[in-house]
């Protein structure tokens, strides 16, 4: 069986895990306060061309959506986001639970763009009861958005203004950032991601690591209190060490990069097999997830050999389906999987040709 | 330099790494759906002695004492737990911002009486205000406690009795139960705690995991959504698997408390050592906790060779502190610290004949 | 000037005035507990044909909705809503600040489908993630609803059928329930809301109250302990005879129903007035809400006499009004619009023949 | 009967209703935008020497407390209170409700001192793990308290300082201010308090109006968005005016502060009488509430005649009672309790002299 289902379905990228070994048995003060934690901050900190930014660790992406929307956000103020994104749909309502409302925007393939927050903005205050209403105080974005696409340089650079003249903050959800930044044909580095936002987070869950997401803060007059709230919402762990060691390992090399770069070769490589068989790409991802609608044919027989997900119900002829790369995905696995198709062809042209 | 300061300082038993190294390159689905967490969710059913427990794991231990509580209180409730109780004090209001407030008992190093907590719902419904108070709708015990004191077999007989006779539900944090099963003259069992809770959970991040709390619900009319709960809470990890690999490890041949009972020897040790000296403990623990009230001048004279901490402000002359043992606490350490207690009583010996 | 902005302009019939000022130098105890509230209560109960319901008096609307759908959920859940509903729109995230997600439905002229509800609730199931989803649980209704329509007596059957097949609950908001029930054409009284939803209110504020609404609690195995959850929320009036008081002046002898249809009847006459003279209603409402597209020269003529709301953005040519009519607009105020439009026509042919 | 149970039994002052009635037919806007509400504002203003005060009107104590204190408060702070506060005891947890714990402080007779404030904040950032703890962000006091007594002008400037001088707001709950400014011996105005508190309120409901509550900003740089939170909360009022009226009606020839002082005048009269007559008081309280030891067979005597409340449980001997007078309390109210005092009086010496 090869596997596409998600880039969280193995465990650590090996450097992480000689890494996690290597230091297992020092002792070291516990929440964070250790130098490894210290030491990976800093690599960060260089790797974003962002000096002074301050550097958190916390263990899962919607915890960590869950705190720094939780205090980025005055009482009366909700969060704009594309109605697509993950807060909105598929986190069991963690920002609703920290008393905010999700202020939906259009999605256009994941992505909101900056005219929609313009105009959301200008909308709310021009009606005479907006304070009957829930207050935008923030946008969220994620890069690479929930289908994969990502925002170009233009784009971003357009949203931020547009947020920063509205005195709102910008935040993005960077739980696949290593795979948007090694997009196909991006413009963005991890630079215009630290001057752009005003807060954002690596994700290493995703890409490399067990579980860790590296929040940077850029903007110096925000989240001031950040380690409280940390431990208030239950996600500061108690050997913070574990955070820092994996992200040292991620970034003192490049690792965290190649990991991006790589998956995304291969999830070009695995679009370009199903295109080239006439399977057309549903979402036009230059990242690692990939969409397609398939025959359901076509599906079931990949079944047998890969596993991958339904991207919504099943059709009656045809569905939908994602493909997802990841650290431990091999070309072998694309090989393999462009043979299987090969082979379904071969016998559905045999059948035609009875 | 030997390390005192807590349970949460080195990484995982090697047993534990082991296997988490060893499944690091296979893939499975995430969230906790895959088959090792269901396998270490049967090991704790059986070492629960309650094969219709429903376990579920969690990240760490203030996550997992909100989630819980956030689940089992209606809206107009609070949660009862001894003025010393850890939601009380260290979790960075992590109870209150789930909307509950904390109703105190008195605390007995650490323990809460049975007859408290009926006076407490007795008085309470006596009041003729009572429907302007915070309702108490469940008790909160440690076990053992933040003072390394247990209950004994009795007292949490009789403590259930006082939750169950008002209606309430009880829920032990077993952020460090290996140990208090372990306790020195405990008659207290796994099964007795499984039976007389109806929520509990066992504590991995101080026993010999890198982390993972395993929540165990033996009630089955409560919490019967936890799932979306606990992702609403920001505390389901993605690669649930981490969780169940290790408390696979953890209980597949009793791994979780031969640490608990070799911690709590060295402790006793350690105890000895220091009582030997005649510094006597700050509190009667039986656990892998110790205090003592020590003079100023061990503890600069310590400190030059242990790490520890200080438990409160540093007094005139003296002052509290705690020397916690772990799974990475060896018999090695402990003679090192009782050679250094020597030398000190040796010197100062010498200091008062001159 | 003659008023139609909205039906909370003025102050209260003068019959609840005149009670208001005849039990005002009484003694009784607070925060409802006193004789005029049980009696408003018993006069409730036997409007609604529901002997058995438990009848709570709060202040507000907002609050009222806030406090119910609170208790009402679990807190994994969320309330169904249309898009358009009061809660999701106009209350400042009310409802998220109690932690829980409005989850929205289509809206067809401020109501829902049943067909959309039960769509919802399957296809929620139905995703393999729902458990990473806000679950629907229960139902907001508000009737009549924010465009002044109202649900059909089978329509309200069906929805109801909806909601319970699917183990959920139904709250009606009452608001404007007396202009509801007066609807033109309806065919549903007071004891089918009664049956059909688990809990509703009745509006006091909008219907000849200074201010206050009557919970209505006919399920009995919900909001068990409203009491505490109602001072939680601020909610309690301490001189919640006040409550009482006016319910009772609006209860006793059918005053509520006689202020609903005579508001009624004089929004009839009015929406005549502007069809007669060739201005369509925007929204087919039978109730105290009417909403008209007027050429914006119309609207300016009127605004020199009349006071009443814009319902969105001015146009380029013409525009959304509202004109309300409540307890204290009289025939004479409808006379008075009427021949203002006259003369707008008049004239307007005037300029049209030259 | 005549009342002293509580300062909430009775409707409102006859010129406070008669301005009721007055206004009652006129139109006004809704929600506080009405020019009745202006003019209260100004007057109230004006009545605390400060011209730039933003006031705002709310309808309750509770839910005016847990608005201002959400509005305060970061998210991972919590809010000083003696343990006596009536957020800390009656508010149904209306202050958890909003996510923040209440933090005690001693209470000396309803009243926190500068110091202990002072060492609570100390302390609290002397602890190495502060940041695992709930941070101290405001203090709340209430004038008077709920024993009745009250803070002299140098206390209330030494509380404040200690509040400015750590970087946290000072906010007063002034439920019975009326009755606290006009204390006997007092040397605290209303310009003071609205000096030395950056926030606090003039309570309507138990001096003289119906309900209402107007807040006072006095602090520029705190609560900015307070309009959207009161809805947020559900305390703005739909008939806003109502609070403008009153507040009107009770400010513009300082009739609020006669009610208080009467009330007061009439509270000494009451405790002379029982002190003439050997029973001392409770709390030495100089307000318009006194609290008295008294035999059981005086309570059970005065309870033909005057209806009053115990304060905690019945005694053995003799119990806690508290008399309480308000707006409509009478001189010929005091007479009569004073008369059955002494016939209580004589028919015991009657009993002793036999």
């Amino acid at each position: 069986m090869i596997y596409f289902d998600s880039d969280y379905m193995s465990g650590a990228h090996h450097k992480v895990m000689e890494r996690l070994l290597k230091t297992n048995s020092e002792h070291t003060t516990g929440y964070g306060t250790d130098p490894y934690t210290a030491k990976a901050a800093d690599l960060i900190r260089k790797a974003c061309g962002a000096p002074d930014a301050r550097v958190h660790f916390l263990v899962g992406g919607t915890q960590t959506n869950a705190t720094v929307i939780d205090g980025l956000l005055a009482r009366h103020e909700g969060v704009l986001a594309a109605e697509s994104g993950h807060i909105n749909v598929h986190e069991s309502g963690a920002i609703e639970a920290t008393g905010h409302k999700v202020l939906t925007l259009p999605s256009y393939q994941g992505k909101v763009s900056a005219e929609d927050v313009r105009n959301f903005i200008s909308s709310f205050y021009s009606d005479d009861t907006y304070e009957h209403m829930v207050a935008p105080g923030m946008l969220y974005i994620s890069f690479p958005t929930e289908y994969g696409t990502v925002y170009s340089l233009n784009e971003l650079e357009d949203i931020s203004k547009a947020c920063h003249d509205a005195g709102i903050t910008l935040f993005i959800d960077g739980a696949r950032l290593g795979f948007g930044l090694a997009a196909e044909g991006s413009d963005v580095t991890l630079e215009d991601i630290a001057r752009l936002a005003d807060v954002f987070y690596i994700g290493g869950t995703k890409v490399g690591a067990l579980f860790g997401e590296a929040v940077v803060i850029t903007n110096p007059s925000i989240l001031k209190h950040f380690t409280p709230l940390v431990k208030q919402h239950g996600a500061l762990l108690a050997k913070g060490r574990l955070l820092g060691v994996q992200f040292e390992a991620l970034f003192e090399d490049g690792l965290y990069f190649r990991i991006g770069s790589e998956a995304v070769r291969k999830a070009i490589r695995l679009r370009e097999a199903f295109e080239s068989k006439g399977f057309k790409a549903a979402v036009p991802s230059p990242t690692n997830q990939q969409f397609f609608v398939l025959p359901n044919a076509v599906i079931d027989l990949l079944k047998e050999e890969a596993s991958f997900e339904m991207w919504g119900p099943r059709g009656e002829t045809e569905s939908t389906v994602r493909f997802v790369t990841g650290w431990s995905t091999t070309d072998e696995d694309i090989d393999a999987l462009e043979k299987t198709l090969l082979t379904y062809l071969k016998s559905s042209c045999a059948t035609a040709v009875m």
